[in-house]
């Protein structure tokens, strides 16, 4: 549940570690006026690398936001740090891509009308018409662009100029059945979440219900991740598993997968909307 | 905890599906004054294979053991049935295989002596002096196989025979680091069970704790398995996993990975001297 | 998922335990013609109590159900059974019962319509008009019995009057915030299920996840049970909890109990749908 | 595992909630020369209190540690701060409480070991001689004082006696069948930590498997919880459940239980140990 985010201030920093961050941070902050809500800070000690995240309140600024934007950007340049500082008032902008299945859909929908998810849901986008009513139940905007080998280019085109002119910010992937183009993950690198339906790096691509049935596994799994240039090889966000037995035929597995799918995703988009996930090399920080 | 075994047997059963078989076998063993404790059944439908398992009350049978038995051999050639008729008053002798690792060790041992796993521990075997202390404290039998790639022929033959002259029922490696020898493994088909330390498929081999780190996985897991001449890839008993954040180093990885091992593998072993697992293909059927 | 479902009935059994039952009834539905696909059996010990659950193909009897019917009734007889055959082909009919929160309604009517629920939703009941649309969009009968203490009378028994005239065999309150009439639970025993906000026994009664936080437990959880004269009190079919911390304000432990609430009581409607559940003075068997 | 702990403090903090605390920490740190490794922060918005954890380096301090323990002070007192600053090359020393159950005292022993606990193992204590050669094989003191209504007095003396003398700074009642003496719950608040076999405050007082299996609930949980003069009501540190059903017996539950006391305890005594806990009221934060 999300209250009084007018007036709050998502503050997420990761550079390599060095003596004081913390102090100059805090020292920034502190003399601009705003109260720091809530601090939670990592080093990897391996790689020498320091995460931060810092959400604040802005209600009694002395000076103004751009004027603390401009003291972040100073002190960020100082320490050679990535930082992204995001205004908990703008919501983001998110495409929900889907194909068939609308368990994950659906989760998501009810989700963000009960407020668990802060952002405004700006489209739905899929190769097939079949999901379009519940895209109108919700009031939500539904583009269709079918793919064949022929009109693939033209529909990713199509495709990447409509997250262009809806702004979006995020997309994910509720169980899509397509790949998506170069140009389209390019445009938003850490952005585009997905859901495999498998404890990767087990079962790798097609079918993993049938590959762990076959294997005779005694879980099955999900994994959230963010897509990258590599096929189901993205920074992993959020994993779970459920038990299973020679009872559960292959659609029993894909019945138990559905409720995972659904969980480990809202639970990966939720952790990204609240501006928790720091990527480095091809893994993922998420603060709590 | 077990109590009143020595008038109980357990009958494990598998065949083609067939009709008939329950009845057949309800009623031999109702003829023969047999009382039925539990009975579970599973049919493979894909795969046209039945399974069961029964235990049952012999204190007040009409006949002996012996003509039971008999009459259960008669309907087990009739439906072409594999089974397996353990009478729980004779306790399994098993060898625990080790190496260095105490944790899977005490697990079992202070198990054993609390009553939860039935059976008699006769030995324990090891490429190393190390865990002798812990043998003794128990008053277990140790006994040490240095293996290197000159020994390694005779030291195998001698475990071989140690195996068979202490009439071993069931090898646990209980994190035993050395590959067995095909003559051991064939010695005791669906006998030896093993402990891999990752959520098998994912990460065969060696040192999945750091492979699990490197892909920044967000689970690790553990896998109890029947071994076979395939590493690594015999029919899987059981599987666990737990959840891991950015926080934990590969050194804490192997902490959370000790104590899935120990619940993963006592489960594994346990299961199997309560006769509640049948192998079919490389899957396991394991009856609650 | 369910198939060939025209073709099998199931056999829910409960009775003293004495030799023979096994046989008996394995016996019966052989000598009919009746294939066994699954039949689990436990006997409480203690209570001197047999339970049973058989699931039989019917396809190629050498009677016909009346006959078959008439045989286990006879078998009953002789042994005092308690038992319920029935038939997968006629679908059970329930009645839905919900306030103003919508997850538990949604997730059941999803789960309907992907096939987990082998049932028919004959009518949604409120004591609200608010989640009408929903109903609508499903196109499920919506029927609203406003309650004031003057109302109330009246309305119990237009609600019973709905039940009956709509042969309701099971009703399912999903999160419906009234309790039900004397009557109403006495016309379904057993077949009113409950979900409970909270882990039963502890923090019974109203807003369980404030009591929860107040306590700083770190777990929270839900329990769905079968309706009885005591208020939440009945016997507890499932039961589930998840991991809280002191990060967690009461409306986090609201949405995570909303996940939990959805799954424990959607479990506990499968599980009685699909005849395996067996109650007995105020607790359950629950085969899987 | 805990590796170069020589070198960093850890820094326990809470007050009411205030602008510029964690500045002024930060800036403290900073300027004596010490370099923050871990920070983790929470503010609970409704009771106005502010919690920290810092862990930081002190190899490359520009004044020594006693100078930075005075600037520690003087901001604390500043912010009116509840603090603890702890040197983490100064072990605690333990004191581990017994009865005759062994499974815990096995299970934080083995941990002990294997250097998952930092902290001296300084005695075991008992009412019972019953675990004496445990205490034994691991080369630790093992005091007896056997309780009975007339001794009571005089052997709580005693035992006040030896923790005094032995300089305990945690008291681990790992299945201590005896309740402490108020005397001796004083001398160390929020340093005495018990495990309670349930999920509290379900099933307070005795036997609360017995009362599990009577409610027919389909879960058996544990709590590791600070005590208080109240019995089973001090401020929870962890919990966790396991799913139980029908066929469990209370021997069955009992050893369910045995599995989780031995976990939860042993995570609850590890956090203690790396200064994780901060109480207030009767909750706890507990920074992982």
């Amino acid at each position: 549940m999300i209250t009084a985010q007018d007036a709050t201030s998502t503050l997420l920093v990761s550079c390599r570690d060095k003596r004081g961050i913390v102090a100059a941070l805090a020292q920034l902050l502190y003399g601009h006026g705003a109260n720091i809500l809530d601090a939670d800070q990592h080093t990897d000690v391996d790689a020498g690398q320091f995460f931060q995240r810092i959400r604040f309140d802005t209600r009694e600024l002395h000076t103004d936001r751009v004027t603390l934007s401009r003291g972040i950007a100073e002190v960020a340049e100082r320490f050679g740090m990535t930082y992204r500082l995001s205004d908990d008032s703008q919501v983001r902008r998110v495409a929900l891509f889907v194909s068939k299945y609308d368990h994950c859909l659906y989760d998501l929908l009810l989700r963000h009308r009960s407020g668990e998810l802060r952002c405004e849901i700006a489209a739905i986008v899929s190769n097939h018409p079949d999901l379009e009513p519940v895209a109108r139940q919700f009031g939500i905007a539904y583009h269709v662009f079918p793919i064949t080998p022929e009109t693939r280019r033209a529909q990713e085109q199509a495709e990447l100029e409509l997250v262009r002119s809806l702004r979006i910010d995020l997309i994910v992937l509720a169980r899509y059945m397509q790949i998506l183009s170069a140009e389209l993950v390019a445009e938003l690198p850490d952005r585009v979440i997905n859901i495999h339906h498998s404890f990767l790096p087990a079962f790798v691509g097609k079918k993993p219900y049938h590959q762990a049935h076959e294997h005779g596994v005694k879980l099955v799994g999900a994994t959230a991740h963010y897509v990258t240039a590599a096929l189901d090889e993205g920074p992993i966000i959020h994993q779970d598993v459920v038990h299973t037995s020679h009872r559960d035929s292959v659609d029993d597995l894909v019945r138990k997968g559905r409720d995972l799918e659904r969980t480990v995703l809202s639970t990966a988009v939720r952790a990204h909307l609240e501006d928790r996930i720091l990527v480095y090399g091809n893994r993922t920080v998420v603060f709590r």
